[in-house]
């Protein structure tokens, strides 16, 4: 079906118009300037001609099959149209036309009921509400943007359909290729997921490039991407990054967690390069495109001025790379090539003066020298500068095992030489911070395609338990599972929790005591006391018997007094927690994505700083642990300054632990461990308080 | 003499040359070209015509007096050129040759001697080492960069040539018009700080635009500044920021303070914009230079597509501005004049098909409403789109009381319609993520003017006291002041350190300890042991004379016996510290901008999440505020989640006591006052642990 779509060979414009300006004449026109090489076929009841090809009043009439249907005509008459193209069998069908979903319910009633249609007969819907599609490989300009692009390897999918129009401007003037292009519409049928799939295989696609303003299936965004990223790399730009999510939190987790935290933390899982800016959209999409992916992170930097120089060093070392100089030999080699003057340090200075000659040195010296792993060419247009000549040489001298990134910095005097460059595939950015950029966006896909194969440990729990407690809470009515019950589900699924237990009378309250041993903590039971500490409701420390008593019954009365609606259930005791860093565990379900997750440092550093990391679940051992990582606060649990470190691999442990716990059971709608104390390397860890959230 | 430099009516290019492509020659030939209306005089001993001028073998042949000289000749004859056009009463020279301090301390000593030569007889020196300058005001370009720009606001100073070269050529492309354009050299003499404050009262110049590698007179930079950025914007890119520090640090603050922490402060200080990259350098200087400032940050978008419009308004909103909804009457008769599918929410989004009347209405409707303070517009090329026509209404439409930036998104489509934003005074940008990081700098420099008047508070502080104590440190040779002399002089300043004393026997603590009152801390006292604690040299909380009496003699025994070759000055005994919030105030001192101060929470917030402020002393009292609130822990000074906040008034008095300590001592290198404890709000506060370095 898609092949009806990308590659067809029959296409009907039902709205073909004789009137230029109309979209249906648009079309019409764009395919057969794009010298489609198949069957056109216009539809219009009106006339019999248009644009020098037979017009048909409707595809009945024309009487042959199509493989897919352009409709560009009134809303209303669409839904007759989609029927009337799969009678001809169409597989493929693409509305154009708006005044669908956007405008209301109305109009989403009619297009689910469009996509239903062609479900039904195994058709794929484009739209409705786009721009249309290119191909520029099979010569079809199925849109009614003006620009047919030059045939390239990155093709584009879009939300916008207005944004395509800028792009394909653009490219235009950049003498930029493009493979794809497809506006997406209102995606009632094929949407990002799909494309993402389809392109996956499509030998004239190097690079898949996204505007995104939603995605709807998140999950088979994610598997569809898994797949596509090792082969080629998907460069997304989301825009609405800063709305804020509409639903209430019940958990720390769930608080802290935007609505853009998910599209991240997908993103990442899935090996999508995120652009944050419409210039990094193509920025990066050109590098990849044209040139190989860095075996490092080790930057020469080759440039005929000295500023431009500098600045292209700061930005390869804030963006985490390393500005490396040549080794010895290629570093002397280069020496007796270039002039006195010049510096073969890095970076590489040819001079204001420099030739095409002296940057072909440059480049097959960084070329040729282990101590680089790719190479950033600046040029700022000066008297005997030759941007052109440069380019061309410069293009002829690379063997393309190293990435090769261009700043040809000026107006019309270097703008030849660009032209060159994007000729020879050689990506051209206008300042050195760009190309830098994107070189960073290379070498971090480079790594994540050197990741070793995802291994989700299974550990051996006992899933019955936490099935009889959410059970037992679901039967009730409670989607708020308290301290007491949360703590057994962790403990079934071998998460240390303190020695503990309920207790209804302080009698058993003080048996309890005894039980596990002095000093213990009593915190009130009861899922109308939410603030407990703040209610007095835990009470640390407890040393003996008549303490345990007497904090009992001060405890019921207080609270009771504090609250006279609340329901107390008696009290929890447990053992008094040995000192160990304070960190959080947490889970909050994105309506997209599924179960995301979160680890911090407690306290002052996940409420203050906002230091915290978030990961899709199931998540491997290695993703755990770069979790951890991410945050600014790890070196407090390598340890510093003398301090000892904490039980990492304990944390570790847990948050996998947790991660097959939310995976096993989605009811599981949030959930805190906070804090779980973690305790020298080798010492047991604890959760010391949780909660969990169901959704009913 | 500047005058002699701008605007020369007689100028001397000593080093004119017939052959093309020769420096000499092409300077001479774009002052003709620029249409110079003086005298130019061309120099050359073996021609006698040039270009059509008469050419004089020497300045003596010429016989008149000159008032600028370009001088474009080998290195070793600049000096004699020199001479000669000091002779001719030259007020401004400018070097182009090349072959000074650049190539080592030959070249450094003659470029000092030609500056001497010129101070002597009151003329100012540009260069050498550079490409020239441009007055287009003057019609001037006397510099050998082929662009002669257009007249405009911009003036561009800059420490690289070829970057010049590279701005020219760029400005050229956009028809963006300059004011002058000035290539710094090595700025023998003439630097920054010369043409900033210059530029100050030019009505030719709107902005003053910078690229810079080093500051090397930072306070005269800073005063300069601090006096021009008032009456015009400064926009500088300092590169060069990654380079780290070569100087070895005695204090956490100095070890803290990287090289470009100083810059930032500085250019805080003076109310200069810096620009990260190359192109926010002149996105910023663009919008600076056509448009009024924004009076508040609420920033109305207006759309013809969906899609950059939510770009749009993720930028402002990461920006820290608002995007804001027009009033309800605005909205209401805005609402009437476009189609019932438009928006007129935020972004207003005037549709695919908008022409030029409906952008019109909408900025109309915006510029009129007192909700909105600034205005992004934003144009996709769709089918019925006309850029050049919706440029030139805008531009009609303004009433240049709210700033307006633009983003025509796309290539050639697009392009009459940015060149008609140009000429209209509207900049524009290639992504909607550019015009508001543009709109963003105009909002911070607008906040920046409308500061109160910076007030130095003064306190009555014992001045002699701490002569006395550095007096005596500096007369033992002793760049060290240890924990005891250096709370006294915190003390001097009127800033609370606890009751203490020193001993040198045992009998002399228990005394001590017994004045004071139980319980104390005893300390080691000594300039040989640097880290008093891992030593065991620290003991806290002795409760009584026997307690005092033991620790002194095992401190005394145990630190001779690991460090046999200290010398042991006794103890510092003091009172123990209650409970109270670490803060970290230290002082390091910039070799160009001199003493910093910083500010951080203590212990792990400066160790471990660098969570610091820097600022140049001294300063205000709303300055060191600010400081406070520029960490992100300023949370928990404030107090979170029920825990009190601590007294934030004594931080910011003792910030600016220690302001006025650094500055009334400059011999002061750097200090510590690490922690200073601060206790609830109306609590004393006290400096816990302290140590002063002096640069001897």
């Amino acid at each position: 079906m898609m092949k009806a779509l990308l590659n067809p060979e029959k296409i009907a414009v039902i709205g073909a118009s004789k009137t230029p300006e109309k979209v249906g004449h648009e079309i019409l026109s764009n395919l057969i300037d794009g010298r489609f090489k198949g069957e056109i076929v216009p539809v219009n009841p009106t006339t019999d001609k248009v644009l020098g090809l037979k017009c048909y009043p409707d595809l009945k009439a024309y009487g042959g099959n199509i493989d897919l249907s352009i409709i560009v005509i009134p809303t209303m008459a669409v839904k007759s149209a989609v029927e009337e193209s799969l009678a001809a069998n169409a597989k493929a069908i693409c509305v154009i036309s708006a005044g669908f979903k956007e405008i209301g319910k109305e109009g989403e009633a009619l297009e689910i009921e469009l996509a239903e249609l062609c479900a039904a007969k195994g058709a794929r819907l484009l739209g409705p509400n786009c721009l249309g599609l290119i191909n520029t490989h099979h010569s079809m300009n199925a849109s009614f943007a003006t620009h047919m692009p030059m045939c390239g390897g990155i093709s584009v999918i879009s939300q916008s359909g207005a944004l395509c129009t800028a792009i394909l401007d653009w490219a235009a003037s950049r003498h930029l290729g493009l493979s794809k292009m497809v506006s997406m519409g209102n995606k009632a049928d094929l949407s990002e997921t799909d494309f993402i799939t389809e392109l996956r295989h499509d030998d004239d696609t190097s690079v898949i490039v996204g505007y995104l303003e939603s995605i709807d299936s998140g999950k088979e965004f994610i598997e569809a991407a898994k797949e596509t990223a090792p082969i080629k790399p998907i460069v997304i730009l989301k825009s609405g990054v800063t709305k804020a999510g509409g639903k209430a939190a019940s958990s720390h987790t769930g608080s802290l967690a935007g609505a853009d935290v998910a599209y991240d933390a997908a993103f990442l899982r899935s090996g999508v390069i995120r652009a944050a800016t419409f210039e990094e959209l193509f920025d990066y999409a050109t590098a990849f495109s044209m040139q190989p992916l860095p075996q490092g992170r080790k930057v020469a930097i080759i440039t005929n001025a000295g500023g431009p120089g500098i600045m292209a060093a700061d930005a390869v070392e804030l963006a985490g790379m390393e500005v490396c100089a040549l080794a010895g030999s290629s570093a002397t080699a280069l020496r007796e090539k270039l002039p006195a003057a010049a510096s073969v340090g890095n970076p590489i200075d040819v001079l204001g003066d420099a030739d095409s000659g002296r940057y072909v040195d440059a480049v097959e010296a960084a070329q040729g020298d282990d101590a680089v792993d790719a190479i950033i060419v600046l040029l700022t247009p000066q008297a005997m500068t030759k941007p052109a000549e440069t380019a061309r040489a410069i293009a002829e001298c690379t063997n393309q095992k190293k990435p090769i990134l261009v700043s040809f910095m000026g107006g019309a005097d270097v703008m030849p030489g660009r032209d060159e460059l994007v000729a020879s595939n050689l990506p051209d950015y206008p300042s050195p911070e760009r190309a830098v950029g994107a070189l960073r966006a290379m070498c971090q896909y480079a790594e994540w395609l050197k990741l070793p194969k995802r291994e989700i440990k299974s550990f051996d729990v006992d899933k019955k338990e936490v099935a009889k407690i959410i059970k037992s809470h679901a039967a009730d009515g409670k989607n708020q599972i308290g301290e007491a019950a949360a703590k057994e589900i962790f403990s079934a699924y071998g998460i240390n929790i303190p020695a503990g237990g309920s207790a209804t009378t302080a009698d058993e309250a003080v048996a309890l005591a005894e039980g596990i041993g002095y000093p213990v903590v009593m915190k009130i039971a009861s899922a109308d006391v939410l603030h407990k500490s703040d209610m007095g409701g835990v009470k640390l420390n407890l040393g003996s018997a008549d303490e345990v008593r007497d904090t009992y019954e001060g405890m019921m009365e207080s609270i009771q007094h504090l609250l006279p609606e609340a329901k107390l259930d008696g009290v929890y005791i447990e053992t008094m927690c040995r000192e160990g860093r304070e960190v959080i565990i947490g889970m909050t379900r994105d309506p997209q994505f599924g179960p995301l997750l979160m680890f911090g440092l407690g306290g002052i550093f996940v409420e203050v700083m906002k230091d915290v990391a978030f990961r899709l679940a199931p998540l491997t051992e290695t993703e755990a642990m770069d979790m951890l990582k991410s945050t600014k606060s790890f070196a407090l649990l390598e340890g510093v300054r003398g301090q000892a470190g904490v039980n990492i691999p304990a944390i570790i442990n847990v948050i996998q632990r947790v991660s097959q716990l939310v995976t096993d059971f989605p009811v599981i709608a949030e959930m805190d461990i906070n804090p779980f104390l973690v305790g020298a390397y080798g010492e047991k860890s604890v959760a010391a308080d949780a909660r969990i959230t169901l959704e009913l």
